[in-house]
């Protein structure tokens, strides 16, 4: 059955095409007009309002229209909305690059600015890379990855990436990465509980490392949480010993930390609660409160070295994009850093995960499709299961994920999975009380898709 | 000599890593540290003014901090800044798609977002791939690019580029694109004059067609003006013929308008002189007006349908950044097109680019290290030679781009030469007076080089 569409929707799909979308999707389920947004809210073109639980692809830090950064973005417009950034440079982007430096870890001095997620690994991956060759190394032109990470969709970030879903028919363009199997905390080859954890699932990159340390340039990891793998979180004892190998083997580490970054853990960035500094940490997303797309490669100073050199060396490194360093997004990500000093942003979120992860662990612990309910700072994550006591998933033809999205929207929620796991990763001034009506909508979703599940296959038994 | 830098410039440069840059070089030329921007001109920390005759990177069409645009982008800030864009979508993207699909050759009408020229060209090369796979052809995985082109620095686009300054060292990670030489009027090799040429430069793309189509997805080209090469220029014939052969050898033809499209050639994009619609074509820069990164791709229905499938044919084009269709940007977008159409800016381009040919060619044309100076639309070339008979370059390490361009800044003048290679391409809003005022100042730090360098070498050849 066609639904009925808008005049902009009809619009919308004469002429957009959109993205991580089947289009055909869209003739029975057509996109859905915002008209605005306020706070954790959006509304559609008929005032429906949806609570917007994944900050708008985990982007949204401080709520949609944030007076605050609306009225520091429009101050910057009328001063200067951008200029060239070689040999050139203004306040917005010396004070923010002054500020990431100051609140990462330590050592990481160094701000190359990008404009956005893939941008910043492949700029990650290239200055790695040329560092290698500069320090005569030229052997050393490989990068090793988890088997489920991702890290973007440029190629070079595809190459990185080993989602098949996103990079199995672009196999031929892609770079030969080694690729090590990551921790899998929920299914644990080792059996390991969370608490008592040796991590000995570090010996898949050891291994690999041994093998292959003098071609691999550099790790590249998500920190904490392999988000677009499907929320997969692991301990922090994890990110220690990788620091410790890629040292041991004179290799890289690459924090990705576009989707953890800026507090969602727990702490400002994911590395820190392993006291690491790895040799480059990407950043995008929350990096402008979700406003505009914005990115930076931090780096430190040994790295920045291994290019500083008289002209006809030829050690620069060249990489551009028109509009780095945009200054009405520094200018944006500057407000988005105060807003964190001034209204103590660490605080209240220490305290919302606490009550989140209370309040979803005990609805959601004893139910029979839910394998696990796991949480890491502001990111909570519930993990179907066809069967919990083997954590069989469901098959993912089934679009079970998707399938709840459609129902929890029709609630005004804005969820979207990733495959059968469902996740909460709102903007910080969600207040208690919307955390509370988050998760029981979500809870009633999951009981009304698996109760219509359950009849039709009812149904279908008794017309058998 | 190190120069006095305020306490700014010292704080970039404790923090900040410019692009296309050697940070060395910034030891004796710290960068400018621009406060506010007006119109065409950019005001650093000390009040000095420049004129920004590359509009920052080729990006500003109507001025910097311009009133309206930054009304626009203030209006839709406190409005929506922000939607996730998958099953999502919000007024100006709509209207943006829907305003790109008219105005541009007929045929383009499915738009695709990302947010810089980078990307958009990663999203056409995969697309090209992807729907030959889909038609089943996956032996068309190759490229097919001009020996100095340019389209972007992330691996994908560095890979089809072929300026060995930004890509030489990267080569081991680099796809292997299939290069044929490109139009080079300057330096002819056929002898053919603008005026009559057949050209017979395309025959080079041609063999490589005739020896590679069936491995090849699609062909790259800058239409028009090839401009990080060195803006060099060449006639809409190459592009008819290019299109024919295209069409003959079933091969994808990807505009990449980033630099040349919104006017820049005299026409909205290069392409329609030829009377031609690639089935790709590629835009940034210009398109946010020089506000904000933002891309697009556009294509055909044809490319369209090959991922218009059920869900379960997996055929769905994959490819999302956070902030695929940001509202904001895409809102600055709309007006940039409104300026276009409410104040005739085409007309206005005419107008002012003959102005601009008519002076530059008269002053620039007998003038010895000369080679030429050329103008297409908006874009006006002075080739400085050594000789001019032989047109013999000057080498690269002589750095006289550089040095021309610092001797400029000093008068206030924003140049930022190609090796050795100056040129215009300022925003539209530039009257004719500042033409004029533009030219003479470039004229005035020509002869200044040369009679400095002149000087230099007479009294070296009196101390030998």
């Amino acid at each position: 059955m066609i639904p009925e569409v808008s005049s902009l929707q009809r619009r919308d799909l004469n002429h957009v095409w959109h993205p991580c979308s089947q289009m055909k999707d869209y003739e029975d389920f057509p996109p859905i007009v915002v008209k605005n947004g306020k706070g954790i809210y959006l509304y559609d073109e008929n005032g429906k309002q949806y609570l917007d639980a994944v900050s708008s692809w985990w982007v949204n830090l401080f709520g949609h229209a944030n007076e605050r950064i609306s009225t520091a973005l429009t101050n910057q417009s009328f001063l200067l909305e951008h200029v060239i950034f070689a040999n050139f440079t203004h306040e917005p982007a010396i004070l923010l690059a002054e500020k990431l430096a100051n609140i990462s870890p330590k050592g990481l001095s160094k701000v190359f600015f990008a404009d956005n997620g893939s941008s910043a690994i492949e700029i990650a991956l290239k200055m790695s890379f040329q560092y290698h060759m500069q320090k005569n190394k030229p052997d050393k032109k490989r990068f090793l990855a988890l088997t489920d990470a991702y890290h973007g969709e440029t190629l070079g970030a595809l190459s990185v990436g080993g989602v098949s879903l996103y990079n199995e028919v672009f196999q031929p363009l892609l770079l030969d990465t080694v690729r090590a199997v990551g921790p899998d905390c929920f299914r644990c080859p080792f059996n390991e509980m969370p608490e008592s954890c040796s991590t000995p699932c570090i010996s898949y990159v050891e291994e690999k490392l041994k093998l292959h340390h003098e071609e691999l340039s550099a790790i590249i990891i998500e920190p904490l949480i392999q988000a677009a793998a499907g929320m997969k979180m692991y301990p922090l004892s994890y990110l220690k010993k990788l620091k410790e190998l890629c040292l041991q083997y004179d290799v890289h580490l690459i924090a990705d930390e576009i989707a953890v970054g800026f507090g969602r853990t727990g702490t400002m960035f994911a590395c820190e609660q392993a006291g690491i500094t790895p040799d480059f940490m990407c950043l995008s997303k929350g990096l402008t409160g979700g406003y505009l797309p914005l990115s930076a490669v931090l780096t430190t100073e040994d790295v920045y070295q291994a290019f500083y050199d008289d002209y006809e060396s030829m050690k620069a490194f060249l990489h551009s994009h028109s509009y780095t360093g945009n200054p009405l997004a520094c200018r944006v990500a500057l407000e988005v850093l105060q807003i964190f000093e001034e209204e103590s942003t660490l605080d209240e979120i220490k305290e919302k995960s606490a009550y989140m992860n209370e309040q979803a662990s005990h609805l959601f612990k004893d139910q029979p499709y839910i394998g696990e309910y796991r949480q890491t700072g502001m990111v909570g994550a519930i993990e179907l299961v066809r069967n919990k006591a083997t954590k069989e998933p469901f098959p993912g033809e089934e679009r079970i994920g998707y399938k709840i999205y459609r129902l929890a929207l029709e609630k005004g929620l804005l969820l979207r999975p990733l495959g059968s796991i469902l996740y909460f990763m709102p903007p910080y001034v969600i207040t208690k009380a919307e955390i509370k009506a988050m998760i029981d909508i979500t809870n009633e979703v999951i009981q009304e898709y698996f109760e219509t599940v359950q009849l039709n296959q009812e149904v279908f038994e008794y017309e058998k």
